[in-house]
């Protein structure tokens, strides 16, 4: 079969790899109809140094069950699932608590011996706990938003908490990446009252709008500090969205943040500390989030999708064959496109 | 009247200073009848350049009013009260929120013209919002328990709360200090089932065992989360109460933390960031906390004191008069006294 692999920083590749087949009695074959590029795809893309045994690549895929395991019981041939970007067993004490992500027996798609989504086809091991059945036909035009529930909403959702989001309170977003997008959305439907973005590009910054943002601050740094100041009364937002991961995206969400308030990052982090140590201790502001437990919110989201309230797949704006996964890299990590969906 | 001073690291005088006095109409004048040095009070003492201007020390104290302003209305002349680390007016949005130390008229003692708790006595702003009015004589035997709710006790039942402590949790302490002790009484008293202190100082983790510590962790850094890893079935503890505030041991407080769990962080930062960025993302720990807002405490953890549940005052192991604030200094960062009470 062909899948995406990366060699070097900017170095992608289709190539043929080995079938996707069962190994384990609880492992599923899914063949992938839905793929997608991640915007935590381009840190390795950026800066991944060169090596012979490339890494497949793809953490975020719908598909159609075309075998399972002996062991498999809830998923059958021909069901359309989605896959959170890690597996899981679901029966752990992790997965119990909803946060699939620390599995004991998890880990991530592309480690290891396990197919990243970005190809023809996956092995998915703990079928029974990672994959979800869909309601809906495999080409069913909900498809982009449906595809959303395997990250980039799930994760928005998790900053969102992490934020501590809840009906009235006064939300900035940091990031207007599709991550970013999605955290709007997420706060909108929690009830908030006030959604600030932060963000210079307007392609992305209209579709926070659209999302439910009601400000848009295009400063950075101390004059963006300033700027969210003086949208919410002078002392911050009660919740803020790390959506980015940088030293300086963090301390801005750390600055914007009302004394008392939340912090939920998401952004994969880029440097070995969390700025802000002082800030955050004078203002007593939480810090929450981490790697989303995307499996955890997949039945809480979806409702909403099916019945047409959100579409979170307006992230996507640009659509690529297998053969333009390399083109769909490039595009993202040049802000052409701001997610790039995957037909394989 | 004569208060502390403090001029340089290591350089602690007991000086003559102008009388504290009602310089606004919110304003008391609190005769001093115990204070105490704090584990904070050594960070200067260990750094401070000199100055030619000292600095007034101490932020813990109870007292006798002596005089009101003429718009105080809920202390009068003769109440024994306790006084939190901060003051604040009460009455701003942060104040009605619990978060008294955010206080937009509020600050800190020993700043600007405001004096310091070692002393004779404090002019106290903003006293209606300040000053919580105790229901003993100004001798009673409680008093070094009562003395410990403007601050060390408060501080340490902040650091359970930001760690999320609950009924059947498993907690654990970084630090043996007054605040991490204070933080094991918090912590059994918000029904955690399991709480390991990580401490080296017997007579320190003596008094945690007595206050609830179920477990003592002598080790330090790698040694001392595989510890806490074995004694807590693997995976670490849900709640970590961080009472130091150096990078190391925030990083420990990571590291032992459960998958999912918090870190409730009260000790004063010694590092600009936060240590432990990816493992935090990695593993989902909150980290909460912060400045305690002592005021808001009080009120709930006063009852328990009074009625003898516990005894937080056993934290002082040493009594000295004004004159030997100096001594008390050397005396705490020697570590031969956990925690020094000055009757002025």
């Amino acid at each position: 079969m062909r899948a995406t692999v990366m060699y070097a920083a900017g170095d992608v590749r289709i190539e043929d790899v080995p079938d996707a087949r069962i190994v384990k009695p609880t492992d599923a074959v899914v063949r992938v109809t839905r793929a997608c590029i991640c915007g935590s795809d381009l840190w390795p893309y950026k800066s991944k140094p060169a090596a012979e045994q490339g890494q497949r690549m793809g953490h975020e895929f719908i598909g159609v069950v075309e075998e399972t395991g002996s062991e498999v019981s809830t998923v059958k041939k021909g069901d359309v699932v989605v896959a959170p970007f890690a597996f899981s067993d679901g029966s752990c004490e992790f997965c119990a608590e909803g946060l699939q992500t620390s599995c004991v027996n998890g880990g991530f798609w592309g480690t290891g011996d396990v197919d990243g989504g970005q190809g023809e086809a996956v092995r998915v091991p703990h079928a029974d706990g990672t994959l979800f059945v869909l309601p809906v036909g495999e080409d069913d035009a909900l498809m982009p938003s449906l595809l959303t529930l395997s990250d980039v909403y799930g994760t928005g959702h998790h900053a969102a908490l992490g934020a501590r989001v809840a009906p009235g309170r006064i939300v900035a977003v940091v990031g207007d990446g599709a991550v970013g997008l999605c955290g709007v959305l997420a706060a909108k439907r929690l009830g908030a009252e006030q959604i600030i973005i932060l963000g210079r590009h307007q392609d992305r910054t209209d579709i926070a709008r659209e999302f439910g943002a009601t400000d848009v601050v295009a400063e950075r740094g101390d004059e963006a500090a300033d700027r969210v100041r003086e949208l919410t009364g002078g002392h911050g937002a009660h919740s803020v969205l790390e959506c980015v991961g940088l030293e300086e995206s963090f301390l801005t969400a750390m600055r914007i943040a009302r004394p008392g308030g939340a912090v939920g990052r998401v952004g994969v982090p880029q440097t070995p500390a969390i700025p802000g140590n002082r800030p955050a201790f004078s203002h007593n502001i939480t810090i929450g989030g981490g790697v989303a437990p995307a499996r955890a919110y997949i039945e809480e989201l979806l409702p909403d999708i099916l019945e047409g309230r959100v579409n979170p797949g307006r992230v996507f704006d640009s659509t690529v064959d297998l053969d333009g996964v390399p083109a769909g890299y490039r595009a993202m990590d040049d802000r052409e496109a701001i997610k790039v969906l995957v037909r394989p």
